[in-house]
């Protein structure tokens, strides 16, 4: 499969039907390695899982990460216009500013990361319909976002952390979440940004609306129709990455329903990808439940912006510095037990 | 208060009697600043926390972490002759070769976190006495192991974290735990580096028959009859950080235990420390609610060494670089909700 772009939907849906899998030569080298290093067995918990899990997606037996790319995209949303958030819109674009001038969170953490950070901030002035009232995206929107997510990924990186900003896409998620997985909105609407318990009812009302408007079986379709330009972009993201064998780290709630576009599609479309984080978003937890994703942090983040996943570079860095850099019981001189 | 070493426990007491406070100034000043990022009101939850802490004790309003020091105590335990361990009792001299050859997890990970790595051997040669038979040490030994831990920390440090090994120390945790906390020795026991189930309950009763020799009411005397070098090394260490108002990142089960003693002489013995990691050695969990302490990584480690509080430091360093590096509202002109 080279399929080269995300022009058409049709072209997504056949790359979820030729996913790369990992090196299973190296992920077992990599696991007997992990069994002759000098520590008792298992006593580095997860880390020993992520460093064996990294190393087959990298196909590399004594893995290291040396490339990380956070990838941070933008867009804004027309169901703002519903009251939803606890921010104006104009914050979207307020704080692309600031991620280009160094100043959010993500900049600090990316520098700390040593990770090369991209923003891609998509039609700013161009928000996408309200949801309550007609589809979110046409299918051309849709397709230009999806790509935008695919081209973004750096061929060169060895690990990938996609984030977003856009006030309004809390709503935007747990619409899509309903209409993907179920239940009434009520279990997918949380505070977002800082909503009260008023606000919170309001936004259960929006939700539902949009839903009842807008509701598919097809992931795809869900997508266009409730989700964002910079929600669409992640998924694309994240499935490029798994044509590049890239390891991704997963942000937090609107990130993971990203990905549960892809996971709906195919069960195994995330085998790629591991949850950087729980974050404070109350339906986050039951997205990772449904994606089957164990989360590496729980730091009760709830930024968005990669923030919590870029986090979480540090203890995949860990696991690889602790796999490909400790010594063997026999190099080392030390009883196994 | 001036003292310069702990030669007599009665200076460790002392000690406990005149501990600095943190900088009220500075963590509020920090507290301020948090408040004007540009993020919404606590959405980096538990790096926020963290951010203002370290800036208290460190006495700066916008600090940043630039001087880790790592510090691994190693001692043996004449307990080993009771075969409570998976490993035998030489395999501490062996990691001791290991961490200064860099072959061992903590190298990988000091190194990771930029973190000066000091590795203290006490009288490996010296077991301490078996403490189902008579107590661990002398009094004169309990200090020599308090004075080493006390004088490793280097002044010049901004963030310390303190890790041991000691074929043999879960074992000693325990009995301490056991004689600190009361309950039966069955709640304190855990497997440590890797006992079956038979083992386990062997350990149980090595134990229980230790602390009915041993117990006190007074923790320098638990932590004298029933404890190691290594552990009383972390002691001093973590009351010495506290007098040069260093944080402490403490590590896991053992570490804790150290720890505990302080706390039981004094509830904000331990106001300058926070728990890097919970382990999977089952009785941390509870250890660490003694202490009153939330740990910042949940990751399944029980290596020791001071590994799950070096990846820890990452946390802390995210924490602040955000904490000091971030725009605030004002600067970054975006609207604040």
């Amino acid at each position: 499969m080279t399929i080269s772009q995300v022009a058409t939907i049709q072209d997504a849906r056949e790359l979820l039907t030729s996913m790369p899998a990992p090196d299973c030569g190296a992920f077992e080298a990599a696991s007997e390695r992990n069994s002759q290093l000098t520590k008792p067995a298992g006593s580095l918990g997860r880390l020993e899982e992520v460093a064996t899990w990294y190393c087959g997606w990298k196909g590399d037996a004594k893995a290291t990460v040396e490339a990380p790319q956070i990838v941070i995209f933008a867009g804004n949303h027309g169901v703002t216009a519903q009251n939803i958030s606890a921010f104006p819109a104009e914050v979207t674009a307020q704080m692309v500013l600031n991620f280009e001038h160094g100043g959010a969170a993500i900049n600090q953490l990316s520098k700390l990361a040593g990770a090369e950070l991209s923003v891609v901030p998509i039609d700013l002035d161009k928000p996408t319909a309200d949801f309550t009232q007609s589809a979110a995206m046409t299918e051309a929107e849709l397709c230009i976002a999806l790509n935008t997510g695919w081209s973004s990924v750096n061929v060169n990186c060895d690990l990938l952390v996609v984030g977003e900003m856009g006030i309004g896409n809390t709503t935007a998620a747990a619409a899509m979440l309903t209409a993907l997985y179920g239940g009434s909105a009520d279990d997918w609407v949380g505070p977002g940004t800082g909503l009260d318990d008023e606000g919170i009812r309001h936004k259960v009302k929006v939700v539902q609306r949009a839903v009842d408007l807008n509701h598919s079986d097809d992931p795809f379709e869900v997508l266009r129709k409730l989700g964002g330009r910079e929600i669409a972009a992640m998924t694309g993201a994240i499935l490029a990455a798994r044509h590049k064998k890239i390891p991704v780290i997963l942000d937090g709630f609107i990130a993971s329903t990203s990905a549960a576009v892809l996971k709906k599609c195919d069960p195994s479309a995330l085998d790629h990808v591991v949850a950087g984080h729980v974050s404070a978003e109350s339906a986050h937890v039951d997205v990772l439940h449904k994606l089957e994703l164990k989360p590496l942090l729980d730091l009760n983040m709830r930024l968005g912006e990669g923030s919590g996943a870029a986090v979480a570079i540090q203890i995949v860095k860990a696991a690889l510095a602790c796999h490909s850099g400790m010594a063997t019981f026999a190099e080392a001189g030390v009883s196994d037990g």
